[in-house]
């Protein structure tokens, strides 16, 4: 089974090109392929494949050829991965099945439009946020007061005065489950300068991460909206790079590296 | 460049077949191949070479065609790897550059004999080792007596009555650093039936590791001496799988599956 994997900001990715839908691709598989050891090792799957002929994307042919059929790493379906899409979008063009500017991919949630050059960032558009008013967390014996931002996935976007770095982000930081019945995305920020911030991340069902989309776009928001803004583009530096978010009117983009590190031959079990 | 990946007991490997020493493969290299997220992912690099071409062990090439120029994940080069030549050797059968059946791996601890069939298990000669004594550890509160094995490293085994199961190896275990002043791995170990013990391991340098060759033997010389005992076959379940080791009079063996799991291109950043 041929792959190809990349990252963005150590977001990393397995991607599987299947143009004609002719894979299996079972939970199981991408469980396997996704193992860090006995596998390939990633964060999750990119299935490659023509959208007209997914059938559960068939509708979406028309303004968009490929599909992005992402899996997490324990091999259940997601709508969308923000750097996965970069990711994605990279290899089209890198494979010569997409030219160079802007591209539709077709998700589970929708066509999302990414823009990339042969060099460089990528970017993709990430829709708008919706703010949800205030919760709290508690990371280590701390509470942190954050603001609520639903991005398709839900987030708890909390601006603190004490350096991320230093934080111990071991173990699952405390939320309130009466705002929160299905978990959520934690981000603790620090603001370090004009339209700049430093994010780190506690996945819901995953932990720390070097670097998660969603969360990025949910930071900005958040810091933002206490700097009495909601239109810019600002900085965001992860554990695994940096990242670029753009707030529009009516959406949001989010933009970074994304890159090819290998491709070969998959040997199934 | 081109590699292949492949695990024993889930200690996994990026190979880098090189057969005329052609490659520089830097400490910068190798970190950059096995970072688990920006790079393949690997506990360490088999680097193929004939050994007549690689001039610090050429010497041996009369007893071995091929040396296993054996990298830590981090870049520094390291004598031996027991599981690290199980997969070496699976890889030399499968690329038709060597038969089944016994052969001979140089090292920089010197010629190795491995011994494999096309399929199922693969055994490695580990040498003699060496009882030093005993020891202490003190593992998240609790302090183990064990015995100190030399096996070309420092390892420090220890049979407890708690179930290995349940401990916590999140952190570095306490050590008497007069006893080990270059570090220790530290074994341990529940005997849980006639010649069979569960280990786990916490290896110097790296933390917490699926499996460790030495330290599976380092466990059962240890086993063996409290049971009075000195040759014959044990088994050493690790949290990777299953592993025997053979106690001879003169030297010990390393046996279990070794697999390969890909191949492909590594894109050079």
């Amino acid at each position: 089974m041929r792959f190809l994997k990349g990252h963005g900001t150590e977001n990393d990715f397995v991607i599987l090109p299947d143009p004609d839908n002719e894979l299996e691709v079972s939970a199981a598989l991408v469980a396997t392929v996704c193992d860090r050891r006995t596998g390939l090792g990633a964060d999750g799957v990119l299935h490659v494949v023509r959208t007209k002929l997914a059938p559960e994307v068939a509708a979406l042919a028309g303004e968009a050829e490929w599909f992005m059929d992402y899996r997490n790493a324990d091999g259940s379906m997601a709508e969308m991965c923000g750097n996965g899409a970069r990711v994605f979008a990279r290899y089209l063009v890198d494979a010569g099945l997409a030219a160079p500017g802007e591209l539709p991919v077709a998700t589970r949630g929708g066509v999302k439009r990414v823009r990339l050059e042969r060099e460089g960032d990528v970017s993709v558009e990430m829709g708008p946020p919706t703010l949800l008013g205030e919760s709290r967390t508690s990371v280590a014996g701390h509470d942190y007061t954050g603001l609520c931002v639903d991005m398709g996935n839900p987030h708890l976007a909390c601006l603190i005065g004490e350096p991320v770095a230093q934080l111990d982000l071991t173990h699952q930081p405390g939320f309130d489950t009466s705002d929160f019945p299905a978990g959520v995305n934690i981000e603790l920020i620090n603001v370090v300068g004009p339209r700049r911030v430093v994010m780190r991340v506690f996945e819901r069902g995953s932990g720390e991460t070097r670097s998660c989309g969603t969360g990025a776009v949910a930071s900005v928001v958040a810091a933002a909206h206490l700097a009495g803004e909601s239109l810019g583009t600002w900085t965001v530096e992860v554990l695994g790079g940096t990242l670029t978010v753009t707030l529009e009117k009516d959406t949001t983009y989010l933009a970074g590296p994304a890159v090819l590190v290998a491709s070969g031959e998959f040997l199934l079990p």
